[in-house]
């Protein structure tokens, strides 16, 4: 896993994948699967919905930090693994098979074995909608995995994989100057 | 375009696709082209991200209406030109050849060519974040449209389409009770 640069790091949410999120609450590690997210703004900063009926929101309110992973289609099992089941009684790392690796600037750990993680700030709650605020600080890639599709959730436990790459950067350049 | 269950239509955004988002300022209908979404409740409420810098916001901002109507991947280079040209210089449902179409419960049209259309209030905006909280009031669903791949943007100029669908609705069925 390689550092990406953190202006990068928006086309990592901005598809719309299903990630996994990280927390420490100073004793252990846990994960949560997440697909409700957006990015908010390119420097990056994300919203994700979450609120106290997940465990991890204690962690991310005490601590406020995390790191978004992103899993890939070979990774679904464990992805929905992780999303029906609860920090509280078990170790989610041990038990789906998945590294947590040090990350640099949050006790958050990266997840060894995902397609990228971004480490993050939470610097904002709104509770009144149950939408934390997040800002990406360091990303990292892992440009060596030969499959890269990512996994979208529809929400009635069907999951679409990615397909075809098109590209529109000429059509689309008015919009990407000083951006990317 | 039949009329879908209200209570599944957070099963157009969850996905994570790029939408068209459709307003009427009291005299004229405009589009723009969205990709910072996500689903915040399953009743359904969604967040975009948009603020004063995209001339549809000052009619959402007013109105406080829309209609997010989700466009398919030959649609792609019309997402695009809509998505890069602004409703101050030209009529967008005629330069690029969407039709407008009669809503039941707001002003902003539906768009008749799109795989899907949800008719939506503003019901909060949080303007720190450039955050606009939408409930979603009536569902549409073409489901004689042969071809239903939805697009995903990357942010960078390229675009994923959607590939392959897999179901987890047994591994997933904790989850899904009582919403879907």
């Amino acid at each position: 896993m390689k550092m990406m640069d953190i202006n990068k790091a928006f086309t990592l949410i901005e598809p719309g994948p299903v990630v996994l999120i990280t927390t420490n609450d100073g004793v252990k590690n846990n994960i949560m699967t997440i697909s409700w997210t957006m990015v908010v703004d390119f420097t990056p900063k994300f919203a994700i919905t979450t609120g106290a009926w997940n465990y991890s929101y204690k962690a991310l309110k005490e601590f406020k930090e995390c790191v978004i992973a992103i899993p890939t289609a070979e990774q679904i099992d464990q992805v929905i693994g992780i999303g029906t089941s609860s920090g509280r009684d078990i170790n989610k790392f041990e038990n789906f098979g998945f590294t947590p690796e040090k990350a640099k600037n949050v006790n958050a750990p990266l997840i060894k074995e995902c397609l990228a993680n971004i480490e993050c700030k939470v610097i904002d709650i709104i509770k009144k909608h149950d939408i934390i605020i997040l800002e990406g600080i360091a990303a990292y890639f892992n440009s060596s995995r030969k499959n890269k599709q990512t996994i979208h959730a529809v929400g009635d436990g069907t999951f679409v994989i990615d397909g075809r790459k098109i590209s529109r950067k000429k059509a689309m350049q008015s919009k990407l100057e000083g951006i990317i």
